[in-house]
């Protein structure tokens, strides 16, 4: 089953700077070889249900090793069974009809 | 690793009446032997991070089984690695100090 | 309009406990005599959409006020043009289902 | 009050295709002059408090208007009493860190 998600990680009691902890959360997003992509508030991820999930995990154990000692993750998740869908297919068929209105 | 999860999963593509997908999620986590409690706006989950995610994937394929086609969930995580909290701490200790305003 | 939320506000920068704030976030949703519902990770509330707004401005300013220099909300907005909707109407409805079972 | 926002409106009762109605939302936060940036699970938003919530709230009435009886939307809320930040710093601080790393 594929998932396209959309992952943000909030480590608690780390003062204000999140910067690092997203970095190395993009760092095992790249080691897991998944698809992703950074934005503003979050980062979208693609690939197989287990390996996102997989990736979320060790994202969570890693910024507990890196001292922060609670974390809240918002998640979204989207599968589908009727067709593959990819994340640019998402964003392309809306630029699609933006395109057209002029 | 303990996890305290908000479930609240959507069928799309179903009509409006959500209560039988999300009944069924229900039946799903206790037949896991997960502690759960349904809200007006998704359900809360307390167990070990690998058996909540083993329940909200056996939701996601169930709910394609009955019929949806596409389904979009979202999910909050919350980790510590201080100590131990369930989801009856966390409503306690805001209710205490509610209790003490009067 | 009227819609049925799902607000969860965290302070960062603040240390690990949370209860004062949300504490505090109960007593303006009260104060504004919002129906609301607390539950493990975050707060039902139901009314007309300018309401509620408010109310959830008043909580970021409010909590800033409390020193906290950086806020994260999540939040689930609900609305229906079809009929009106209570949130135990929700629990209800999955509930009523779940009794059939035995 | 200046807000970092994330989008996420999800139509019920109307069948797979969302971007219609993606599309929609964002020419109503093109014509209030709102920056705003689309990606693969929601648009990031940039503004004044007041002019976002209305924003959103346009959108809402809006989709109801074009036939969707059920709304789901979730939306994240950044505010900073710190300093201000645009959804371009976020990105390029982290972007900045991963690029040390080569």
């Amino acid at each position: 089953m594929k998932v396209i998600a959309d992952f943000c990680l909030i480590p608690m009691g780390q003062g204000l700077s999140l910067s690092p902890y997203v970095a190395e959360c993009q760092r095992i997003l790249r080691q897991m070889g998944l698809q992703h992509e950074l934005h503003a508030y979050g980062t979208n991820i693609e690939g197989e249900w287990e390996t996102v999930m997989e990736a979320i995990k060790r994202c969570h154990v890693r910024i507990h090793e890196m001292g922060a000692p609670r974390i809240n993750t918002t998640l979204k998740l989207g599968t589908r069974s009727d067709r593959d869908q990819t994340m640019r297919d998402k964003v392309d068929s809306v630029e699609t009809l933006l395109n057209q209105d002029t």
